[in-house]
């Protein structure tokens, strides 16, 4: 039997998200045959609408309405310190924290060679020259704690020292044990780094 | 942090999607941010028109773009066999075994009490009415071998012997062991049934 067409296509445009595999697009396909038409036109539009209301930050290549973006714009905000990340979403993860009121700076990736991404794909040149002619007294380095986000935030140290010298203090986000954790199973590697960033109690 | 309402609504969509949280709902919205737009355009029209060709057949209520969908049209297949299954989807797995050259009825899910699904939520009724002046001689339950599944396996069981006498021959699919199993690790309830359901060799 074949799949009616309309019923493919949208299995095709599903199949396609990562993390979404042939099975899951036929069930959240066929999910979809139950639901409302304003539901399903509702998110037609959303999907469709996504990007004609939203800019790329020129400054810090966060995703918003404005441009410059709303963190870049308000001036209340700490503007000696950036917090460099990964992605947009780790801006939501790190604002929930209300611990920070600096700016930031989304690299949009992490160097990767496996995977073809080099410093030219991210937006890391764009860093220093930012920080040359700003008040930025501190940089944190805030890539995950994996082996490609470690070794693009020793390549930012090394560029930014290159380039601005001493001048700028560099950090890198804590490592540990994740609150809640059990030391009994927390594996080698995070013990290792909970030893190192012990501090004084 | 707020997010971009256009980024929002998609998130809003996407999690009401069975098995989508908020999380991947947000991984996924910010995947499709660096999709071109005729690819967001393409998926958003699928969605939206996800309905628009689609019917439900009249006489077996598969899901199809004709009325009645072809599998019903077809008079090459064997008008004496009718397969009841839950779900459209579960019509693709059994034809793709190409075993089997009857007709279906999908009942659109199965008897559930604690989820307020009894038997006139779904398409049972229409069963004995459609096999009263039909050819058929067969019916095989092919529901689900779940707690719920078995329980509507046994109610239409009990009305078709009702409205129809034992004119139609009823049978069950097989359970058992499945093709490469491990007997050391096969539950009690599925070895039970394997022993129950051997066969002369």
């Amino acid at each position: 039997m074949k799949l009616p067409v309309a019923i493919q296509r949208l299995i095709n445009s599903l199949e396609k998200l990562p993390g979404i595999g042939p099975k899951t697009a036929q069930r959240l396909t066929f999910y979809l045959l139950n639901v409302p038409q304003t539901e399903l036109d509702t998110f037609g539009q959303a999907v469709s609408g996504l990007k004609k209301n939203t800019h790329i930050c020129p400054l810090c290549f966060n995703v918003d309405e404005l441009e410059p973006c709303s963190i870049c714009q308000d001036r209340s905000r700490n503007q000696t310190v950036i917090c460099v990340i990964e992605q947009p979403l780790d801006i939501l993860a790190i604002e929930k924290t209300e611990a920070f009121n600096g700016l930031y700076h989304v690299l949009g990736g992490v160097i990767d060679p496996l995977n073809n991404i080099g410093p030219d794909e991210l937006h890391i040149n764009e860093l220093p020259l930012r920080l040359k002619n700003s008040q930025v007294k501190e940089v944190i380095l805030a890539t995950n704690p994996t082996m490609e986000g470690e070794a693009t935030a020793m390549y930012l140290q090394k560029l930014i020292n290159e380039k601005l010298g001493t001048a700028i203090k560099l950090t890198r986000i804590g490592r540990g044990l994740p609150t809640g954790a059990d030391l009994e199973y927390a594996d080698a590697a995070t013990l290792l780094k909970a030893l190192e960033g012990r501090r004084e109690y």
